[in-house]
This record gives C-alpha cells, sequence and structure tokens, in this order.
C-alpha cells in the first residue's frame, strides 16, 4: 500500500483519490472549500458505478500537513499551475513521484523543471464528473485514465499503472504524454470552448444545433492536424487519426445528455477559467507548427472575449450606447 | 430629374436618398416608424462632407400612395427579403429599374425573379451610417457605392452610374455584381460577425484584441477565397486579391472609431440580425464551391447562437442551472 497525496481536491481529484483509498491506500488530500465538510461527513461519490462512502478522509488545509508521500496527484485547476510548485514540494521526499493529472499542454515540462522529469508522470482522465454539495462528487460517466512517464521509462510508466490499476481504474498507457494531451484536447476544445462560446450551454445544445456540430468537427479535425504535426517534430511515430476520432468523441458525447463542461461551470458561476490551458496554448503550438487552425483561434479569442466581458475586465455594449444609433 | 421612390427608409435609404433630392429629384420615402417625425421636421443629414436638411421631404405609409416612378432604390433589411416583392411593385411602372441596395448574396436573383432582369440593379454601399434620433442620420465615414446591373447591360450600369453621381455619390461600376457583392461581405463578415459573437463590441474593441484581429483577418481571407471560386466558376476573370483586401480594409477600420456595425445595433437592441445574409449565405455558398471556410461556420454557428438566446429562442445555462456542480 503506499501513501498517496492529492493536491487539488476538485471533482477529479476527490474521485480518484478515493478510489485509491478504498483500495486501502493511505491518501491525504489537500482541501480548500470542502475541508471541514469533509472532515465532518467523509467523502460522498455517487456513481453509475457503484455510490460510496469514504470516512474518515485524512483531509488537510495545507501540504505541510500531509508531508512526503509515495506520490503525489496533482490535480489542480490548469489556471493554478503558477501555484503547483508550492503546494506540490512539501509533499516531495527523496523517492516521491509526482502526476500532473491537469489540463494544458507543457504541464509536464512545468513539473519536470522543478523536480525533475524522472520523478515526473502526466494523466488524462476522460470523465465526466462534477462536484456536488460539499463533501459530495457526481461521477456521471466514463473514468478511464490515460497515463505516460515524462522520460517515457517503461518500468516508471509501470508502476503508476499499477498503482492506479489497484483502485479498479481503468488505465491506458499512451503512446507518449504528447500524444495523451493532445488526444484529451480532441474534446476539451470543442466541447469546452463551445460551450462557453455559444453562450453558455450543455453538450446537448451543441449536438442538437447542426452549425454549432460543425464548428466542433472542424475544431476537432485542426487538434489532430496540429497533435500529428507536433508528433512528427518530436520525432514520435505515434498518430491520431481524424475520422476516428471525431466518430468516436461524437458517439461518447451523445450519451452523456446535456452534460456541462468544466468551462461552462466555471463560465457561469463567473470564475476563472482554462482558456490558456485548453484554447491558447494549443492555438500558439500549432501556428508555431505551422498549422492552421482557424476554428480553435476563434474559440480562443470569443473565449477569451467572453472571459473578459463576464468577468468586467472588458464591457459590453448596452442599449445606452447605441441609443441614437438604429 | 428623375422620380425615385426609396423602399426601406433606414439611415442608408435615407442618407443617399436626400443626396439625390438635394440635387433635384423627385424622391418620395417609404416609412415607417420615422414618419410622422419626418413630415413634421425633415431629414436632418449630420456628416462631415457637411449637415443638411430636406424639408419638406416627400415621405409615405405605403407604397401605393408613391406610385410608378423611374427608379427604385430598395434598401430594406436584408431580414425583409419576403416582403420586398410587395412594397416594391407598386413603385414599378412599364420603365422602372429598381436597384437593391441591400445586404445578402443571392438579392439580386430575387428582383430578377420578380420583376425581370433587365431592369435590376445591385449597390453596395460601403459607408458607414447610423440612425439618430427620428428623422435624423449620422453620417460617419466613406459612401462609395459600387454598383453592377443583373445582365451586365454597359449601358443599363451607365444610366444608374450617372443617376448616382448627379447626387454627388462616388460610384464604382463592379467588374460585376458577383464581384461586388463578396467585395463588401469581406467587411461585413469578420466586422459584423465579431461585434456580436464577441459579446456585443464596436469595431475598436477587435481592432485592439490580438485574437479577435487574427479572426477578422481570417474570416476575411475566407471570404476572399470563397469569393474567387465563386466568379471562377462563373467565368467571371475578376479576382479579389487577399492581400490588398486584408491591408485596405483594416486600414479603413482603423480610422473610424469604435464604430458599431449594423448587426451590434441591433444585437443590443434585441432586433433581428442580417446572419443569414452576412454569415449564413456566404457559408453555405462556400460549401457548394468545395471551399473551407471554418472561420465564416464558426462566426454563422455562434452568431446564430447569440441571436436565439437573446430573443429568447434557446435558454443559457444561469448559476441555478450548474448549482450543486462545481
Amino acid at each position: 500500500m503506499a501513501t498517496v497525496a492529492v493536491i487539488g481536491a476538485g471533482a477529479v481529484g476527490c474521485y480518484y483519490g478515493a478510489l485509491l483509498a478504498r483500495a486501502g491506500h493511505d491518501v491525504r488530500f489537500l482541501m480548500r472549500r470542502d475541508l471541514e465538510a469533509v472532515r465532518k461527513g467523509g467523502l460522498d461519490i455517487r456513481s453509475p458505478r457503484g455510490d460510496f462512502r469514504l470516512k474518515p478522509v485524512a483531509a488537510f488545509g495545507s501540504p505541510e500537513e500531509i508531508g512526503p508521500v509515495d506520490w503525489v496527484v496533482c490535480s489542480l485547476k490548469a489556471t493554478a499551475i503558477e501555484h503547483a510548485q508550492r503546494l506540490v514540494a512539501p509533499c516531495m521526499g527523496a523517492g516521491t513521484r509526482v502526476l500532473a493529472l491537469m489540463n494544458g499542454l507543457g504541464v509536464e515540462e512545468r513539473f519536470a523543471a522543478w523536480f525533475g522529469g524522472e520523478r515526473v508522470f502526466g494523466g488524462m482522465a476522460f470523465v465526466c464528473i462534477n462536484r456536488g454539495d460539499p463533501g459530495t462528487v457526481c461521477h456521471l460517466e466514463y473514468g478511464r485514465v490515460s497515463i505516460g512517464h515524462y522520460e517515457d521509462d517503461p518500468a516508471q510508466t509501470e508502476a503508476l499503472r499499477a498503482l492506479l490499476a489497484s483502485g479498479g481504474i481503468e488505465v491506458v498507457v499512451a503512446p507518449n504524454l504528447r500524444f495523451a494531451r493532445w488526444e484529451k484536447l480532441c474534446w476539451n476544445v470543442p466541447f469546452n470552448g463551445l460551450s462557453v462560446a455559444a453562450g453558455g450551454v450543455g453538450t446537448q445544445s451543441i449536438l442538437a444545433d447542426e452549425a454549432l456540430s460543425r464548428i466542433a468537427e472542424n475544431a476537432m479535425r485542426e487538434v489532430v492536424a496540429a497533435s500529428n504535426a507536433d508528433l512528427v517534430a518530436a520525432g514520435s511515430a505515434a498518430r491520431l487519426d481524424a475520422g476516428q476520432v471525431v466518430e468516436a468523441m461524437f458517439a461518447q458525447t451523445r450519451v452523456i445528455g446535456d452534460y456541462r463542461t468544466s468551462m461552462v461551470i466555471d463560465y457561469v458561476l463567473e470564475r476563472e477559467l482554462e482558456v490558456e490551458a485548453i484554447l491558447g496554448e494549443p492555438s500558439r503550438r500549432a501556428r508555431a507548427l505551422g498549422v492552421a487552425t482557424p476554428t480553435i483561434d476563434a474559440l480562443y479569442g470569443l473565449v477569451r472575449a467572453a472571459d473578459r466581458h463576464r468577468r468586467g475586465e472588458a464591457p459590453v455594449l448596452t442599449p445606452d450606447d447605441v441609443k441614437g444609433q438604429w
């Protein structure tokens, strides 16, 4: 049994951490908003694969209280990447390994610079999940985690795979981290992007509208094109197949009802969006590779504008502004 | 001197009609909202090229009161195209010719089907103009009208050119109507589209934002690509040059301040948008020609979604909808 620190106990961190704890691992959660509720009532996991309650939960308010562990699972929001080093470092002992279970391109590079690449892993959770009331996580569908080691060491990858699998988590070893990150963006770019750019809607509103579905497919194909160019540039033989990606991602999205992406939830609640991690960075990476990604560029610019308007950083026109102009 | 009926007395119709009336033509305006104000107080044109007041104004509430004229200038909103035949027909005598001074692709085809192609002209007004208080038109900048005859008869084109020039209007005879319509879309697609898709902003907000400017340029280049494919398909030798279009349109937009497009004014005032004429039709036309226009597709889908949300036809998510999901 391993000691595991979950840094950033949002829906994803709580869910996978709870699965590992249920399997007997010593899992310690760094919590903020839910800390008191979880200490008092435990963690409630609602899932079509079986509800369960984790109680007591080793929940802490600072990483110093957690201290060094065998594994760190860093599931912070991408916008908190600048805080990751400070929050993870107190849990890093001599043999500690760290899994970045976050959105964004270039995440592992940051962790490798801070802690050394041989200890760094990346993980992409393909899961539909939301937080509910404090201490409650609502798992809706899917759950596969695609993993890779920063230095592509098969023995290291196997150690992480075994850890996750011991919690009953479906694990896929990706051809490499680059591949896995782009693969996840194939869904995140169109559906997170459109859920906000179209004004604040769920996935069903996108699928039900021919014009919005077309944008989603265009975006997906551009992510595939950028990903393959990036894989070529990195000397990797792995490729994504656009037709297969489009078919699989649309099929998977059709069955999950009117799912609200993490980005639209952040948008509606006027919280910071993962706009750079999910849209800005892919757009810039593609441009640097010479791949045209007009749809991603459009989603990036429009989501950024929506974010700035929503947070009051840039005004939108009101009827008073166009008074006497009609 | 000619008799002229202006059908659809918005900013564009009032401005050009007033210029023709000032030059001595018998101009009769079909008006709705401003009818009483204009009958009482005349038409007030505010323009950097010189303010002037037209009084009295021959303003009417029905086309039957106007009756047959030499020239009809139809400056209805594109969304009113289905009413155009009914509103124009009473003004059509045996020798009447009609200028469609409206947004949209395929407008002249409709007029030709109704009235016969030999009498039909198209016009594209490159003008920054808004209505002000009832009876007032604020002309801000530019004013060139690009014209063409539906059957490309040079003698006919010259007759229209002479009419407009007699009012002091800068007229350009386009290589053909197809060319002229696409040329105008080079500005309308990016700036009308983005002004709404970005949440309701003026042109300055677009130019000041690198990501939004990139979308504008991408859209402009796609319009040029679609236009040239359409011109090739039609056997026309005319072409638009993407580099020149981008340079000229951005330069012209830079000098007009924070201009509010007609589409953003409609959006802010919750009126119907010219979304099909300006975005939907070009997107479909390009697809039929086999030209990829992902940026236009994105603007179309997102503006249509914004329009439907604004007019209450489709709900957006509220904090209550994502309650217990964060």
